[in-house]
């Protein structure tokens, strides 16, 4: 039985598509050495590890442990493995659909492990949505409602943190976190309009305050909403989602306890009078919000699922399939999800 | 008869909305003695002016100027002034409609000089809509489409710029031009999808390569253009406009010698691998590429309307009434915008 301590929590971290970056992102971080605040395991092929660490001269020694055997204290190069054996040989760069299975199994082993408490968080290395589907899943769309269905939860919320410079253009000066959640996620831009409804926005608020107080730690989370509709509407010159929809939902949400600001135009939000004492950001949609996350932290930004029974982050990254097998990709995102997760499972105690 | 010279052009700034603090900051600007790449003019009501100097302690010294009298080699803390009269008093923080017209008529002072060729650019300060609507122009929709129509074109382009640290995190990196371009500008989200058009997009498209060439002096502008979805539509999972749409146009402008990348999702373009050595983003919509530039550069940004047949840059920021009257607003987006835009009279000759 593996022990998660309060100070140093046990962390899965599922390896993702084979043929991708994710393997040797894994073996990157273990072979650096960095101390994490975190056991951690891996969750993958030991023989599809062993070689790509080989291919690649990284140092590490893959330690197979079976999942009732309890995950020793970390060492430096040292990476203990829950084995998930492959469908089909992996190659780097080279997707096989019959692998999709076996990376959901991969997943299936780390919510089922943070679900009956042996572990404290699950961090995921990058699937490829493409190779599930065509390895027999046709519905499936992503990690973050595998979980969701997985955990029986009706709603989970995608919120990416990096580390970022409050003010761009000051370079040099301080970094604070900055976080911004998703009203909507993986929509076609012509269907984010009519997704925005009351009742969305309201469970995605509660969800987003709640885990904030929650994994966060922070007491009275303020939350900066955005308009939907550019300069937030204009008073209704550029839409009326804004009157009709949104700034009601925060006049009620705020009676109820709830410190929200907004809605307000998305390039005037992002700038120090509105980011400085502001916990997390809620864009309307993802190209809103995602892109100013991804250029104020790029390589250090991780993906937080919020709203699970369960912690779970990722990197902010897809598969790299035209990286993978070469070694030249960059563990910091998955070194800052690895982190994320560790804080946020100590929170939890 | 004023002369533009080719190392020093002749900028006209109007002042915009006299309640706001575009007279202030013309003032500041003024004040501060900076040197600029430009003479300067201003054009606003003489009197509103040198009350609000007043007001704030700006010592600046208004050089009331005839249109057709020559304007003098700059003097520090001197401020040129083509004189427009108020239609009732201005007192900063408080809008009055009936002003509306007087600021339109500082717009078509400053247009008149640049077609006519005795200034070689204009520089807007911001304008409030609403004033000039409630003032008797049902249909006014903003500085851009007035310039639109008042120099007979039928498309021109939105393109913000500033400098910019090219890697968000990189605190202390270098900084280089960040620019950015609309497909389309203040529509509301729901009818941008149906907005961008083959048509549209080429249309666009050939007036920012154009342009850059002409006012910006690149010979091959390396422009890279969004996705409309998110993910750039993910092979069509999250939307068709990529492939039905976008991504046909730039292959047929390619063919034509256009150097065109993407379509790329948003939120992958603005990091150093798409960004260095391109020239300019152009994205889809409002929210789609403006949170990003101001986040980068905010306070050091500009507006410039590419397609017309004058030169014409604006600052990024709007009236601010809250702050108008109080000498705290910052000059820096204007600077940037008169130095933008002399650096391009200068280049058009």
């Amino acid at each position: 039985m593996s022990v998660s301590s309060r100070s140093r929590p046990l962390v899965v971290l599922t390896t993702g598509e084979p043929a991708g970056i994710g393997p040797e992102l894994a073996l990157m971080l273990a072979a650096s050495g960095e101390a994490l605040p975190a056991t951690l395991v891996a969750v993958g092929d030991p023989a599809m590890l062993a070689e790509r660490a080989l291919a690649l001269g990284l140092a590490v020694e893959l330690d197979v442990i079976a999942p009732e055997d309890e995950i020793p204290a970390p060492r430096p190069g040292v990476l203990p493995v829950w084995p998930v054996p492959l469908r089909v040989p992996a190659r780097a760069g080279v997707l096989e659909p019959a692998n999709g299975e076996y990376v959901l199994e991969t997943l299936d082993v780390a919510i089922a492990a943070c679900r009956d408490g042996r572990a404290g968080a699950m961090v995921t290395a990058p699937l490829h949505k493409g190779a599930i589907i065509d390895g027999g899943r046709p519905g499936f769309t992503g990690h973050t409602e595998y979980l969701r269905d997985a955990c029986g939860v009706e709603e989970v919320v995608m919120m990416l943190a990096t580390d970022a410079a409050l003010h761009g253009i000051a370079a040099g000066g301080p970094r604070c976190p900055l976080r911004v959640a998703l009203a909507t996620t993986h929509l076609p831009l012509r269907e984010v309009a009519d997704a925005i409804t009351a009742e969305r926005l309201e469970r995605v608020l509660r969800i987003l305050d709640g885990d904030l107080r929650r994994h966060f730690g922070i007491a009275a989370p303020r939350i900066v909403v955005c308009g939907l509709n550019p300069h937030a509407g204009e008073d209704g010159h550029l839409g009326r989602e804004e009157l009709d929809v949104i700034a009601p939902t925060l006049v009620r949400l705020r009676r109820q306890g709830l410190d929200l600001a907004g809605p307000l135009p998305a390039d005037t939000l992002f700038t120090p009078r509105h980011l400085e004492g502001a916990d997390a950001v809620l864009a309307m949609y993802h190209d809103q919000g995602l892109p100013v996350l991804k250029y104020a932290g790029f390589g250090r930004g991780a993906n937080i699922t919020l709203g699970l029974p369960i912690v779970r982050t990722s990197v902010d990254h897809g598969t790299a399939l035209d990286l993978a097998g070469q070694g030249i990709a960059d563990p910091g995102s998955l070194q800052i999800a690895v982190t994320l997760a560790a804080e946020m499972a100590s929170r939890k105690g």
